[in-house]
């Protein structure tokens, strides 16, 4: 046991129900020597594009082993379970084949190998059909955890038939970009989905002048490091932790001072 | 400490304060090599029959171990603080003698030994009159994962004498049930009081069409066997992972769309 | 690795992101045999002093060990990231120096070695701006845990020299005191700052009456061990599990019966 690979999870199970628990559950009765990592259980219900997003950015900080990811609207019906292996060390994510893995995948050298887990032998029988992460998806993690090979786990598929899953590009000409919310995380902080390189060729630096516009309104900005550059207030914009354009407020939340939701378009300009 | 039992561990305790994570500091200070498996906190605030009800779920797919509950409402009064041995495997259930125990109690072949640990000689001294979580059950849970028997734990009650909570028995006749709903989970799904055999004598088959009454409204609705074999926003009849009636709608909320809230009865006719 | 020392982890990084997470990702990735207990991660954004009174009620109950804690508005800004040896037992506070730790290093025994790790040979590189929990405070902890010294993790520093918090005392005379709400649980209790001796000396006892005076409003209130010696709806004063004054309603929520909020001043007089 004491070589049981390290498990990540990450879901849009919440934290009210037992879900996530049920799932933590079955894994230590399978691979009870494994380390079990909560990524995070707060993704919003069926949200699968902000599950991808939060896995890609956690992902490149965990140990090599199995990564459990599961934001599945489409349970019990054609999507396929699926477990993938990446190029990038020896790591295996295990979740719904609708886009969710997909970021993830690429960004850790695409996927070498894949099974689907439908009739895994590693399945808790019977298979509900609405629970999946509980009945199929956390033991089938756990089993591989315990080193099983990909083709223990399921059956065979094309590595090229995953589901992809896009995030939207910004549209960038000379110091103008116009890019969609990504997310709004718990500090009122809105993530664009824009590389910092994106903005004037990622010539911007800190202290440069950027102007902000969404849904017709226009404020000054500036360009800083982190919150604590800008004044009481002021509306900001920085690389954030992902390297990608962000807006924050200091010491508030740019959200709410916006206006902004998930999906919404902002325009940046940088002022020279 | 390599053999120390693994330990489940749900509450009412939330996920703002550090009350669940004091409990998770001592277990970790009596009993390092124990497992810690965090089964949920968010059960409502003092709402013992739906902590009753996710513990009871959750159980059946946890390693045998110690399986520490607290919904306690009744805290430092009256109510006996236990520990109670059942009949299945090697599984102890520790925790206040509200109900909230009882049906994993009688899931799990029922009570053979239990006892009153309000004087334990594992408790943390001084017990405060407020939070027996950390200075008494989490303790004792902790004692017994390292291998402590039952008598070292407490002194011995009859198991008998344990506080009971039956869940609201649905009402069935011929094609109709009527049930209340024991409790809304993040999606928006309501789960009924009732088991899936309840209904039509468990004749009832994915596509058969079943009529919803609440509230003196009704719709039309299809039983199936997951949210994807609805259309978008239809309202559905199903089995859920746990056998109990359920309602949902794809991609959407029952809850809200027909105005439900826990204790919400519903009819349920199958149309034939 | 299986000596590593146990880490505790307290923050505001909330339960949606997947803050929290990717620092447990680091965590297990740099001392895999480290055991990881979540104090809590519900700390309300930017809310040191919440901080520092839960991270102060939660350590006494912790295993010795390494003790992340991270609420920092300051991030990337002059505030120093610090380590900080304690007094008592074999204790190292990791977090930023804006007051967060100072409550717990003084119960432990005040600090008595410091070093400012900023630059830290356990750092992620490159470090972010904005996200020192994942590249630098988790990283360090875990080197720490692994049992590196102190000077092995930062340059020393003054333990003199760190940020000092304070928490608003309570003013009393006679049977008189005056205290403010130091924080509301999610049971809707209040915690006054103001220590249980702080009231008429220490002299109330259970059954004793107390006026409650908040926003020139008085109400009748019984001195308690527990919510179950008062009646249902009514009024209690009692000394809560950290040993402070508190407010609660059996069975409901005093912050809503008394529209109380963090920082609302409360004088209570004993009746006699």
């Amino acid at each position: 046991m004491a070589d049981a690979k390290p498990i990540t999870f990450l879901s849009d199970y919440g934290y009210e129900d037992e879900f996530a628990g049920a799932c933590r559950a079955v894994i230590a009765l399978v691979a009870p020597g494994a380390v079990l990592i909560d990524l995070t259980h707060g993704v919003p219900p069926r949200d699968v594009r902000r599950g991808a997003v939060a896995l890609l950015d956690a992902l490149p900080y965990a140990p090599a082993g199995v990564h459990l990811a599961i934001v599945d609207p489409g349970v019990g019906g054609e999507r396929r379970p699926v477990a993938v292996r990446v190029g990038t060390e020896d790591r295996v994510l295990v979740g719904p084949d609708n886009g969710l893995l997909w970021p993830a995948i690429e960004a850790l050298g695409g996927a070498v190998e894949a099974v689907d887990v439908a009739r895994s032998a590693f399945r808790l029988e019977p298979v509900s059909a609405t629970f999946h992460g509980r009945d199929l998806f956390a033991p089938v993690a756990a089993g591989l955890a315990l080193g099983a090979a990909l083709t223990e786990a399921g059956e065979a598929i094309e590595p090229g038939s995953l589901a992809r899953l896009e995030l939207p590009p910004p549209r960038a000409e000379a110091n103008r970009l116009v890019a969609e919310v990504l997310h709004l995380d718990r500090f009122g902080n809105a993530t664009l989905s824009a590389r910092g390189d994106s903005l004037a060729g990622g010539s911007v630096s800190p202290g440069d002048a950027v102007s902000v516009e969404v849904g017709g309104r226009s404020l000054g900005a500036s360009f800083v490091r982190t919150f604590a550059d800008g004044g009481e207030g002021e509306v900001l914009v920085y690389l954030d932790s992902s390297r990608r354009l962000a807006l924050a407020v200091n010491g508030g939340s740019v959200a709410e001072v916006l206006g902004l939701g998930p999906g919404s378009e902002v325009t940046l300009t940088v002022q020279r």
